[in-house]
């Protein structure tokens, strides 16, 4: 028979954190894979500095957890080597005030881990792996995905290349030109939507302890949250190691904090005199923990970045492109789910590319047997998590900024909390079904509202009895109560406060 | 006084509908205006072929009139010159029923026009101007809108040239390069959405009289329409003139027929037996009127086009940028207001530039004066018009399957248009409100959903009555009704079929 076989080879565009682990995926697989990336290599000493200040810390969950476990290289422990556990909230309300909310009444935790050291470590794998190729410094210009050619250009000098792949997956990112090339070829439905808010980085240097030791300024098991309604500040730990020493300003008992304010906030506040008495007014315990000269400082230095949330669907065009990460889905970072659900796009892509039996091979004709069968699965299983989780991104942006300091809220939560210890497997806090489970995310939400209805209708219950039982024993003792001690009561009878 | 004013040149970038009425208008403002177009001169003989079975024709409605009236310069004279009156649509039920349904029970008409013909026509009046420049075969490659730089691949040999305008606006249609380059630039909300309807275009030739001269082989002043439900066709009568000799294949009594239809019907329907077995089904009377040559070649040559809806917003990128037609919002062509809502842009854009009296000149430093606030104005109150009809022309599209035949809409439609002679200023039908004046799209939305509320209650109440009736009628006189008889007694009473 002339049908002789021959090896297919994937391009994976952009080697972000996504586009490495679905190397190492599809090397596993005996595929050829062809990785760019129109940066330089990030592990040049030269290029550490560069990455300052430019992106969140991220935190590392279940989903991510889950996707690392499965290519069995020990992956897992490798990222949870160079993580810092964070097993709750750390809300600061005022000067003095601060409430720890656990994550999880069970104890799971998520990950605090650097963006740039995670890719750094993903890279090291990937670079190991005989059957993946790395093209630094390759910037993709146009794609003729029917028949897969990429035109690239190359290096400072910018030379012309044209490389070809029986499969073109971009992993390049909010801004992906995989995907603009994709829609020059599809019908493809798509939205961007900007939200007013905009971010900006800035560090908590370590302090010291009685001995004169580094320490950290903060609890390091938590991640800090000053919510202020329109605005708030984060902070998230780094490890305290200096086995990477080249991130020595970074990683050494230090926090990464992030400011989130609407953009005119940031374009009214364009003074040092402005900054400080903000922060005195808003955030006064972080001052003397950041320092007012290095506040100024990076305030003043670091980009203000605008967040961006984008839907598309389908993620795939045939059997000759797909897109996974931030390149299908970007969302607004406040479920700390983006990575987390790039990771579980690799995962899902994976079994279902299992599941058709697809093989690292292709016809003469360039057909790679049940490739599109599985593409177009993906798509039409996958999509609709990714549009939920867009969506609850932009939910919780409320949640972190208001809600967490609310008495609905809060007892709202401690009820789903109690309830989960009773019925584990009945009650699941929502945050728990996103953070701690790999449970599609559209099931999660679904779950989540059926939820909502019977723990709304056992508060309002609840409330109801409390606020009858009150009134009876106001009446019957002459106690002359206000609405507002009624309700205060409810909650601290009901133990929600 | 060392600030003196230069003369300030605006770039329109795309020189189809909207492009030269815009040009139109800058040039009596006084602006140095150069308007680029990607393609050749239509108006050469070459072009002309080219442009067949590439759209559907158009309907110039009132908003696209008035647009044209402002200019005053007897562009409506022209334009409606060349145009075909459509006082109805004649619904084509089965073989042999047809009904008419006036578009205004005042005689108001909308007017059916040939895209490439109006096209030609306002390009000739840009080019009389002596303050326009055109420049054909100018394809925009990339632009710094911050400081108004465009680079260009220009004629066959594609030679790149740069140039500089005070203010770039994009009138580039759905696929528009200006948009691309300003969401480079700026936070822009932005969406597409793809329609599973595809549309290929068909000709009707002229039928002959008795005499054995050319005559329309339906009447000319409808709008055709045979709705099917998933699928329809739809013809628009072109003018019987050969005073434009070169459109002699098209113009000379004949029709331009659309098919709309879903893509997997258009890739089943893949033999000339299968399409015309279709069309015996579903479109009998239409085949001795196309021929069943004509029918079969002209579907299998013509292309399959696609349908978007894209929504975006801002509009404007500061003083330096704006979009406006199909750049800033394409829409189905189901309301056929594409054009008319373009010409709209333009008049509003003009009449704030009016309100803020921003003059044809700028300051040194490149400024002018007023600008920034009359195009963030522009953004301001226009966007939501464009997105209400974005969003009414996909609820056409449903309307025009489906509902034209339904009993309870032409009821509906019917009372609409009684109580509209009644009170002609309290009760007004959609349609009229969107296609017979200029009224903001979303103020006719707002208003229609008043009066359904109204209407709604004024059928629920008069059909409980007659039924009430009919049935007090039915028991008092021991005659044997069924509901479908009740009803259709309740539909016949109150006039409506």
């Amino acid at each position: 028979m002339s049908d002789i076989k021959h090896p297919a080879t994937v391009a994976i565009v952009g080697a972000g954190l996504v586009g490495c682990l679905n190397a190492i995926y599809f090397a596993q697989r005996g595929w050829n894979v062809v990785l760019y990336e129109h940066r330089k290599d990030m592990r040049l000493p030269e290029e550490k500095i560069n990455q300052r200040g430019r992106s969140i810390n991220l935190a590392v969950s279940e989903r991510g957890l889950s996707a690392l476990r499965k290519v069995d290289m020990g992956l897992e422990e490798i990222v949870l080597g160079a993580a810092v556990p964070m097993r709750a909230r750390m809300v600061h309300l005022g000067k003095d005030t601060q409430t720890s909310q656990a994550y999880s009444v069970h104890g799971e935790h998520i990950n605090a881990v650097d963006r740039g050291r995670l890719n750094e470590l993903l890279l090291n794998v990937v670079g190991d792996l005989p059957n993946v190729r790395l093209g630094f410094e390759h910037h993709l210009l146009h794609a003729n995905l029917e028949n897969g050619t990429m035109e690239f250009s190359v290096g400072p000098e910018k030379i012309k290349v044209f490389k070809t792949a029986d499969l073109v997956i971009g992993t390049d990112g909010a801004y992906s030109k995989t995907r603009s090339q994709m829609m020059r070829s599809m019908r493809m439905q798509y939205s961007q939507e900007y939200i007013d808010t905009a971010y900006c980085e800035l560090s908590m240097p370590p302090a010291k302890d009685e001995q004169g030791n580094d320490t950290y300024a903060l609890d390091p098991n938590h991640l800090h949250i000053w919510p202020r309604h329109t605005f708030m500040l984060i902070a998230l730990p780094n490890l305290a190691s200096t086995f990477f020493f080249l991130f020595f300003f970074f990683l050494d008992h230090s926090f990464t904090c992030t400011l989130f304010m609407p953009f005119e906030m940031f374009e009214s506040i364009n003074t040092s005199e402005k900054l400080l008495e903000f922060f005195q007014e808003n955030f006064p315990d972080s001052i003397p923990l950041i320092g007012t000269k290095r506040l100024v400082e990076d305030y003043f230095a670091n980009q203000k970045g605008s967040l961006i949330n984008i839907k598309t669907s389908p993620h795939n065009f045939k059997d000759k492109a797909l897109i996974l990460g931030d390149a299908a889905h970007a969302m607004v970072p406040f479920y700390g789910q983006g990575m987390n659900c790039g990771f579980q796009d690799v995962e899902v892509l994976h079994e279902i590319l299992d599941k058709h039996n697809v093989l690292p091979s292709k016809h003469e004709n360039g057909k790679i047997d049940d490739l599109e069968a599985a593409l177009d699965e993906y798509s039409r299983v996958h999509v609709k998590d990714t549009h939920a989780i867009c969506d609850l991104a932009l939910y919780n942006h409320y949640e972190m900024q208001s809600a967490v300091t609310s008495v609905r809220y809060l007892a709202r939560k401690k009820l789903e909390g109690i309830l989960h210890i009773v019925m584990p497997r009945v009650v699941i806090p929502l945050y728990t079904m996103v953070s701690f489970t790999t449970m599609p995310y559209s099931q999660a939400i679904q779950r989540w509202n059926r939820q909502s209805f019977w723990l709304n209708t056992i508060v309002g219950t609840m409330a109801i009895g409390t606020v009858t039982a009150m009134s009876y024993f106001t009446v019957k003792n002459k106690v002359s109560v206000s609405v507002p001690d009624i309700i205060q009561s409810v909650a601290q009878l009901s133990g929600f406060i």
